[in-house]
């Protein structure tokens, strides 16, 4: 099976998936897509038929071209079940679901590029009320989850545990989209200490967005 | 084991969870928690001690309490098979999910009233303006959806195949939403057509917000 993904460097969700391709030992090509070149490349008719939405990152599989980050990386997990990134029981799989998704759906959808410009260009909010607005998602969003993962027992080196999973795929690009934005990370410790032992891996430290053959 | 439903009538993703355990006929008792009145009871310390995130649904286990929708409906999914809302083998459901995160991640977080609140309030948008915001992401979101489906060879009766899936659980309480915003849904001759079929069944029926024991 030749895999091959279409990513952004600075794209957190695509940083999202190449942590999974590398924890997994996952060989796989990287096609870049430039999202502010050429007034985004996501939006040219190429990459369209590839993806509708227009939204990196893609992962062609040989047979199909799969979307969407997390739907991505279940993917992996069946054709690939060890390491495992969502282990446990049915229980504690739906909390490191929910972790994941706390960050997917309540944080980035929010801070990515598409709706900055949104606020910029048709809502033409000052510089300010953007940078406002940014850290107010992130902080409403991982104050929660400092809360829940510094009371949770599950809680270790890791998100869920003493091994990385879906949720810690998650995280660590979250935390380097937040510091890009001048966000206070230390405002979390418990998510800086699981980040400083995910940098620990090559599987992350690989996955990097300085890490890529796209890197400016 | 009992189930017990934190819900609110109007949000969408409660309604996509109350659809799931009503396609796998699990009892559950709901406990409505209402977004808006009191200053918006999901900030209370009561419910922030349940959901540090604020937000609706959460599902109590018996032994634990689950949070976001989606990986509730994979807990439910894996606590009982049948019907399965997510058929097929690891492509296929990668697909599934990734319909059900095109909406769940692309569309929903963006239309979500937090956001209205803050477009409103912070950043004193004005109502048209408002509008507009919503049905831009809308727009973007299901035009891309509707390209998709209306290109798959997967697509039948729901999203995917001819019975509901995950997808179907969030398209369904989507479209509601943008009805309710005064969308055109004649522009997703696709989605509505889905949508006219799920709406046969008595599980989305009983799951519809007029349906709520909190409906106003």
């Amino acid at each position: 099976m030749s895999l091959t993904l279409y990513s952004y460097f600075r794209s957190s969700a695509a940083y999202r998936v190449r942590i999974a391709l590398n924890l997994k030992g996952l060989p796989y090509e990287v096609i870049p897509v430039h999202l502010v070149k050429d007034g985004g490349q996501q939006h040219q008719a190429a990459f369209q038929a590839i993806n509708p939405a227009e939204l990196v990152p893609a992962l062609g599989t040989g047979q199909q071209v799969l979307n969407q980050s997390l739907a991505i990386i279940e993917y992996l997990e069946e054709l690939q079940p060890t390491p495992a990134l969502l282990p446990g029981n049915a229980l504690e799989r739906a909390q490191i679901r929910a972790l994941a998704l706390d960050i997917a759906c309540d944080i980035h959808p929010l801070n990515n590029l598409r709706v900055l410009q949104y606020l910029s260009g048709t809502l033409q909010v000052s510089d300010d009320a953007k940078a406002t607005w940014y850290h107010h998602w992130i902080r409403q969003g991982f104050d929660a989850l400092e809360q829940r993962l510094s009371q949770s027992p599950s809680c270790g080196q890791f998100c869920f545990g003493d091994t990385p999973t879906l949720a810690d795929c998650c995280l660590v690009p979250q935390l380097t989209n937040a510091r890009r934005f001048n966000g206070e990370v230390s405002r979390w410790p418990t998510l800086t200490r699981i980040e400083a032992n995910a940098m620990q891996l090559s599987a992350f430290q690989q996955a990097a967005p300085e890490q890529q053959i796209d890197a400016e």
